[in-house]
């Protein structure tokens, strides 16, 4: 199923699959039929009536989405949809449809249900990203690049370090990403008021069965009210698209023509045959840009009133669909986007001599101020480098030998090379 | 169509429609034959071409979304299927399909075409809403209940004053938002740079022309990386939004059964059969509490790179529709709410007094500053309020005549009338 | 007053300075003299008592900020203070402060007083920045610049013409934004419950009165429960802020060395003495990253609890202070700018230049289309730009005279000029 | 030091006090300092020298923000004037000062000092909050009340689970905040480009020594443009104030004198001498009301530009300092309401014994369902609550034990209990 039109950079064909209709109403029957079974193990609910509502794989859903508006809870119709399906096949079962559940029971479960789909079609594209990066750090850990601070030229680096300062960014991120993760995909079950009181003194134990049928951790209380495990879920995930944003902007400076260091495949122009735009960063920006105000949304709706909110709560559905949702495509566009781009090492050694070695100017300092002071040492490189190279401006100031290093990129490099390795290796 | 499930207090199915799949292709259809249409006017282009070109009534979306990824524009892999159909029908005039014009052409005019299509569903809604806080306000222009702040007792108002406040700032609102609507739908139209270049001197004409064949506003420019306009419809919506939770929020609250002086239609519960929520004030809630954060993303987007976004603006259509989706929403149930309400008079009669008088200390305390000086007042009337009436802890003190009118609220209701009718007239 | 280190981007010395402790008290005690006065006029309060109340020119903030945390409203502290001092001076006068009003009457009149202090800063860098825009896009009217999308060289326009389009912006946001402050400037004086039922029937008459003294807006009922007005006023601070830093980005953008077309002035680093950076726009840009979710902030707090929130509206003042000092922040980095920029018109032909005319390839298809079918034309053009010119690609299939004009930008320049005119047509 | 007036809820004393002047200035001679110190131990600079910068141990604050604005960065106004104390008291040291290292470094450092300073401030008022939260939990684990969703009664709860529920979300929300702490309090050292190039091959090593220096965390490479572990610190406060906020809520709402189930000491009001609002939990509100959007706005300015940003870096320094201020304002809150709040367990009785039995409906429906069938079931307990107490409407079906124990909220809290001790448990 294709992301809609209107969603095209906001999600993939994936992760839209995972919030569709479809997978709505499969987690919630998933939630109903292994509450039913676990309750008919526990011999709550009679074994037929389980069969039978754990039978029904199918609910249209119709009008469910108006519905749900009349009683502020999508529950309601599902339930009595469920209900109507279950009692033709077999109307002593219909009964025991959702027996002592409450609505909460359902949804929030069915999210996490959905979330947990969600979770390797991300896991595939990070791990596709990392791989992509290490690989990219490695083979240009020799190439010499400006570095660039407030988009002016800085002392140099090597792109390798600078792919590898990605993949450390990405790398914690996601390793933080996914323990959000397996934190909030725990049960939610405790029926009207959260005590489970419908089950008498055996809803601990309803809920270890029903987690256990689930396959989802099991909370020490249900968290009907209190949303901090889906918040975290949700602000990681604005962490790590911020980390993927961050690559996807610097790929679109450095792909400007002017610039010209990195270049994406793909990204044609409808007015300009010719025109390759970094396509793939501008959907990573583009999906990035959603989730940050999405995370405000999540938050600010976490006061929630009492046992159950009355509307924060129930905003949450559309946030944390979007929020991953958005997440995922920025990432899956980095992910394509560093398996695919070209790297120029050329045109970064040319951006370096262009600048005629004004961004050795602070080495320069370094070297003559021990013997000038740095006043003057400040004073006469800056005027060194006006109307011709550094080296020419510093010829009759430092040695031979001084003058001969003094813009040579790979003689100011510092600790690139040593952070570049530590970066991978807190990566592996 | 109704609005997906996980969308279903996010959106209506109204609005969903608005921005489907279908109506995206069909704005975007109609940009390009108006577009043909008026080129082919001026002599641009075939008359024969412009014909065949707004023959086409349908695109299958198939995977344009994921298409539109590989360009970063839905707008290339649309013109190509565009002009594939045209091509099918009369080869010679796909070649003069989207003929001079850029991507954004026809993804900002087809945002705007269907922007002017939410605009009468919503306003629709407003007049209802509208009409009924109107009655709402005239109907209980005596009704007199507490005014609460920070959730506590505090002098009485009528409840026609607290209607015609939520009339009030429902409809300065609105009309801001309408104002907001009328700046925004123009049409974009600037070619690949801003310029018209492709049509020589003829841009201007052109422009004109486009705008009167899709009767959009002309701007004096194109607005291609200016969104201020658009920026004005999505704030206003987020202000309008505010002002309708504003409503629901406080229904929610006097609809607490402990307070119980209005109450909601509808509103079912799946574990308690005999609960009635305020579901109409939920789903306004929830659906209102999307906004600001999309606001802030669409804010936020606004610095967009020299003529053409690099990410910002390509973030753009799924937080516009958002925020249109989740006002309409919100609108849609407290337009609901208000029609359906039930006021109940004697509780909020029943709750002043609940407060023994206390609600009227202020005034006793004017009555009596003046002759005692306000200290020895206040001291004195706090200490009436304890464990008496405050009538009885000041039977001593004030005159039969002043006892005796003191704790009825008719007779402590200052300007509230005049305010009402004020707010009353404003909205007229 | 400098601002707090901590704001160095976040504000100016002269908006730090209006929201200041000084100026709050000062703000707070304007109202409390006001009301004072038009008391004293309508005969409510003793002439006396006025005079000795509007004496008070000082009270030390001391404990104020903490003390406010007692009761959740400055007000109370505040008008305990100033009872104090005015009781020092004329004891019968105390009783008489504050009479008959409430927290939010001092504390939103007050915020409203500190929003008009505000404004003429903020006017006064509008049309420093105006006046500066106008003239640059006179001066560079012919300037022939390249059009950028998505970062990528698109076909020329002028300097001229891009100034002109931030002029335009910034204008209309401009323009919204001052009848939004004009909306905002109004008086809140409603008593505890918005009836002002302290004054009897009188209320309506000294609202008027007090409203004449303090020289602002009356509306037609208080709005201490519907802060749809101060949103206005937010929101569009957040539309203006976000018109300004995209004329901070593309001058950053534009001043990259590698681009070099524009250069600010000032902008030293502390670690390579003769880098030049952005500063300005950077300063800028820091700013108007505050304002969006500052926006939000504001928008999530409006749905307030009855006749005065419980929270969302004791938030308001250091978000519509922010909101504020970071628009004015931005504003006058925006502005000294642009007035101290430097245009290197000749590197903007360069850059044009080494496209090697692949800008003007549309306008080739164009060409050629006509003679050859488009399909066939935008295939001859791509192969023609790869390794040699377009003209030289091009020189077996143009005539002789559109191959001498095919690359001249200011042959293809389209409605630039017309535009660019409108454009400051629209802002005298 | 007090909060400014206008942050007077935004923050504490003791968090304004940390982020001031003083403690920026205090912060940034720390770092110059520990840098001076290291260098000389590794013979990078004379002793001497590093003594003589160690000895400054104040900075005029000036026009530092006014001149900061000229570089975008605080740093080089600061280095500036530290090098001109210096100078005073040592020529030769002058020069020595800030030696090889960038703005960012003394920047993003004294960013991570003012955090430490913070954290135990935090840390103190979490752990009183924790104690007063465990100890109202157990001591009410027996005071039945109503649940309460969407605003409306539920089958009963303990105020003790209610409690132990607060009291779980804040636990884990302080412990990742604690966990976000430790990740951020690494010391920033990279150089003009993130390489440590100024000290050859000595980079590492001198950052090791600086680290110790300061008794902060090392990288494992500087983090100039990756802000991933302030952006997990942010967002942890987030989504702690979140977790506070819901408990403000809850008290404020079930402090509504309708429902008088606790009160909150203090809280007076300017116009009603008696009226006792929910002040704290108000605070708390207005507080943690910021939080989001100051949230939104540090992850949107993560996609930082290259090795330093061009706006988005340089916005951070308000949005951090505001979002601690403000979570420690709403902690504060909180703390001091939790531990000065009077439970009226006869109240909380009184208003489930005034349901006439309905929130027991679930429970006579689970009785009779197995005899009659769940729709008959349904159908007859909603018919018997009206017009009459649940047990009357029941009296004819149900059998005397089952009469007798219907409305006993006792028999029906489900695992209330057993919930309540896991959490206790889990915060142990």
């Amino acid at each position: 199923m294709p992301a809609r039109l209107i969603d095209s950079f906001a999600s993939t064909a994936a992760l839209a699959e995972t919030f569709s209709d479809a997978a709505v109403i499969a987690a919630m029957l998933r939630f109903e039929a292994a509450l039913a079974r676990a309750q008919a193990r526990l011999g709550i609910i009679p074994p037929a009536a389980a069969e039978a509502i754990a039978a029904i794989d199918r609910i249209n859903p119709g009008s469910l989405s108006e519905d749900a508006r009349q009683s502020a809870t999508l529950a309601i119709p599902f339930v009595k949809a469920l209900t109507a399906e279950v009692r033709k096949a077999d109307p002593a079962a219909a009964g025991w449809v959702h027996w002592g559940a409450t609505s909460q029971d359902v949804l929030d479960t069915a999210l996490v249900l959905m979330l947990r789909e969600a979770q390797p079609i991300l896991s595939a594209d990070h791990a596709r990203l990392k791989h992509a990066l290490r690989g990219l750090s490695d083979q240009h850990a020799g190439s010499v690049m400006l570095a660039r601070t407030l988009l002016q030229p800085a002392p140099p680096i090597t792109f390798g370090y600078k792919a590898a300062g990605w993949l450390g960014a990405a790398h914690r991120s996601w390793r933080s990403l996914s323990e959000a993760f397996e934190g909030a995909l725990q049960l939610q079950f405790g029926g009207a008021a959260g005590t489970l009181a419908a089950y008498g003194d055996r809803g601990p134990e309803l809920a270890a069965a029903l987690a256990a049928e689930l396959q989802l951790g099991e909370p020490g209380a249900p968290w009907h009210a209190h949303r901090d495990r889906l918040a975290a879920l949700v602000a990681h995930c604005g962490i790590y698209a911020g980390s993927l944003a961050k690559i996807a902007r610097d790929i679109a400076l450095l792909m400007q023509p002017e610039i010209g260091e990195v270049s994406e495949p793909g990204g044609g122009s409808s007015a300009m045959p010719n025109k390759r735009n970094p396509a793939g960063s501008v959907v990573a920006l583009a999906a990035a840009a959603r989730v940050p105000g999405l995370v405000a949304a999540f938050l600010a709706a976490m006061p929630q009133e009492h046992e159950r909110a009355a509307g924060g709560g129930q905003s949450e559905w559309p946030t944390v669909a979007g929020v991953i949702q958005a997440t995922g495509s920025a990432l899956a566009a980095v992910a394509d986007t560093i398996a695919g781009i070209t790297v120029n090492p050329q045109r970064m050694r040319a951006n370096i001599e262009a600048t005629h070695g004004a961004v050795f100017a602070e080495k320069a300092v370094l070297l003559l101020a021990p013997r000038m002071g740095r006043a003057a040492a400040e004073s006469l490189v800056a005027k060194a480098v006006h109307g011709q190279t550094l080296r020419e401006g510093l010829a009759q100031v430092l040695t031979p030998e001084q003058l001969e290093s003094l813009d040579h990129p790979e003689d100011y490099l510092g600790a690139a090379e040593t952070f570049r390795r530590r970066l991978l290796e807190e990566t592996e």
